[in-house]
């Protein structure tokens, strides 16, 4: 899939506070969210399994995501609108994601978040079952994990007979306080939500929570890490994401 | 390979009890044959060597294999009837592969399997050679590792002069024995065999007996992990096993 | 892209002094550095970020750079010419690379240097967040590592509240004055930067320190190594030098 | 490029003695050398560098050999008939491999070798440079380790100012003896060299020594390995060496 294909979606982009909507129209905004399920896919972070979603543009309590497709697989007409209690809004009915409720409940705790992503990517998921280890942000590129990366235990919300996912509103509220304020939030035996402002950054905040997480177990192995201080993972933060386009168009390319 | 040429076998696919056929129609059950092999190879799971095998859909005594060829180079015309002895049903004479005992003394002992890998997939096996290191259920992907996962030592079945390879009867039904009721059984310093009900399930949980066996070695050497409880382990089986089509359907698109 | 392409700059290669440029026609070096940029991607050293140079051929206080471009989409129309202060030289304004600096004050201080690469390869980059661990010469590839592999630590030039990049005159001498006169410097949380005499040898240096560093990583999991003496170091390099061409072929044939 | 290639070239091998040639001749062993350095660097045993050499059909006392490519990059042209004195035999003078001594030397050591294979394949590496790391059979594909691999010190030979390479008869003599009678050496800070009766068996050996020093690395990382037997190794090489096709015509099927 050619980058082309992206720009006039890029030029008609939109910030509107907080919550930015990369293209105002809704065919542009489901053309890059084909994109992004692919990408994740190409990039490693998804396999068979995951999904991303964006916000809807024009109804905020509404987003878009692919019914349950494998994210390589996903094309336009597998993208359902759902509400926040992850009813399909009109259409056909489709077979949803049992776990649509990480996304409707973020959506709903956190106005400031414009996609979600979820994933089992490899490097990740150890960190998500050894208790005495804690993802931290080891170089430039991640910055964003600096304001911690909290680890979801679903026992403390609903006990150790679950099949670990969150199936229900209830357990998408458990896991949206666990994330709180920032960008990642790991899932015990499971996998991680990564969420940002806008899709591109969303799926660029899942590429390098991957890739950190890779970093940081090559570290560790060979001693004791020195991790990006807060006033460092900010100034990062800051530089990087003006430049998020560049491994965006990258990815699409490859696609 | 196009994911629709195994549309129509899915649709004829009947449940008899435990043991599902995919498809009564024996040329779709062998054409699911075909792409299992090439499958196991294109997700890491087979190299050169290494067999699946699928219960016959009409002669519960009798199984379907490729004979003597790389999994990735089946094709229909390599798919030989074997009974439960190992010998071939009719048809001309073939190359077949030495430890077919393997898969037809699984048969024989465990009525509910109705499909069988055999693989020395890279990650798993280190797991077979450690015996102070034990394959546990470490996400909800992998909850069928739940019931323990045994180590075959050829050695106390036949000596520690062996070629490790299951290649008579005796040497079948002793490593049948070891799996007993289980889904995978280690075979040290060799490799491994996943069961399923189906043949579908059998690739499934020989991919990510796979992935398990990697992200627990990488856990490893985080720290101690978490690993699933029966209840959660049972939990998750429940529910992944009705979403296994969507990862057979990309990997079917891949291949 | 087939090899063939860069015969005739290779055969049109001159060497003066020590700092050799490959092809004395500017459109020839633009090839080599197009060629350089895509090969750096397919081999693993750059991402969708880092960057690679060459002198001017014709202006000794200039060099060639890509436009800010993620390296496997460079084509010769991103290429521009900057002076040692990091200003375009001429041309149409374009959006630069933050860290030219990297390049500008390397070629200001090291008369020598013909080409830079600086990259956040990944197994070169947890070498630069552990104090105790030291990058060093294992195999005879990577004698070029002999004369030390000094770690940048932007804390000590510019406190811990920065952005961890080069982005001005001012950071880049500081990071040419840890290089030295040495062949890599590695820059704590962010990545490596590899100079050589010409485009070729730099790409070949930079293609060996991520492969020296995986080697490493992976021989002091099994122990104690045994590293290149001085000698063997120097002894290696010389011979070393006379095959760049051989990898450079098949790169070049495989991007 | 197809493995109908290799029919007849298999379908005319003769064995004589313990050094089976296969294929009588001359063209057809050409073409075998070509498609065994490509699958050599397809396998990820070789990269850039590295060469594959078999003894001359109708000359014991020569090989066959490339002259100074990339591997993948070998065609028919590049064959070149050389002496056990490393001199080409007739035609134009060539880039000659610098090492063609290691091959020399082993071919006038040891008469039952058809084939020899010099590579620096990245898992075997780290276990040349780590003295108490010691290389061993760990599964049933790789019991052709069960002689002892013995690490090759340059220095004991030549001093600790050398380049590493075995650029000399001296060397290559000196290599030979380290071997012996075995199948593999390592070469400290460089490499390995595997040898094999016929060229496909050093293909199918350098591949497995490689696959199984990555098994073993990961093995030590959990814990205490069970290896091989000799009476197990003995009997493992004997069936294995029956089945060496089927990776054969996987491999050449792949390039």
């Amino acid at each position: 899939m050619k980058s082309t294909e992206f720009t006039s979606a890029a030029a008609a982009g939109v910030e509107t506070g907080k919550q930015r909507v990369t293209g105002s129209n809704l065919a542009e905004v489901i053309g890059e969210l084909v994109a992004a399920n692919r990408i994740l896919f190409r990039q490693g972070v998804v396999d068979a399994y995951g999904h991303v979603s964006t916000r809807h543009p024009q109804m905020p309590h509404a987003f878009l995501i692919a019914s349950g497709t494998a994210p390589a697989l996903v094309s336009a007409d597998h993208i359902v609108e759902l509400d926040l209690d992850g009813h399909e809004i009109g259409g056909t009915p489709q077979s949803l994601y049992l776990e649509r409720f990480i996304h409707a409940e973020i959506y709903r705790a956190r106005p400031d978040v414009g996609a979600v992503v979820h994933s089992h990517s490899p490097s990740v998921l150890p960190f998500s079952v050894v208790p005495t280890a804690q993802l931290r942000p080891l170089c430039h590129m991640s910055g964003f994990l600096c304001s911690g990366v909290p680890v979801f235990e679903i026992r403390e919300a609903a006990g150790d007979g679950t099949d670990l996912l969150i199936s229900t509103p209830q357990l998408g509220r458990a896991l949206a306080a666990t994330l709180g304020p920032r960008s990642v939030v790991l899932m015990r035996g499971h996998g991680s939500t990564v969420v940002g402002s806008n899709l591109r950054e969303a799926v660029f905040q899942a590429v390098y929570t991957e890739i950190n997480a890779r970093l940081q177990r090559e570290a560790l192995a060979l001693g004791t890490p020195v991790f990006l201080t807060a006033e460092e993972s900010e100034a990062c933060v800051a530089t990087v994401s003006a430049s998020i386009d560049r491994a965006w168009n990258l990815w699409s390319d490859q696609i």
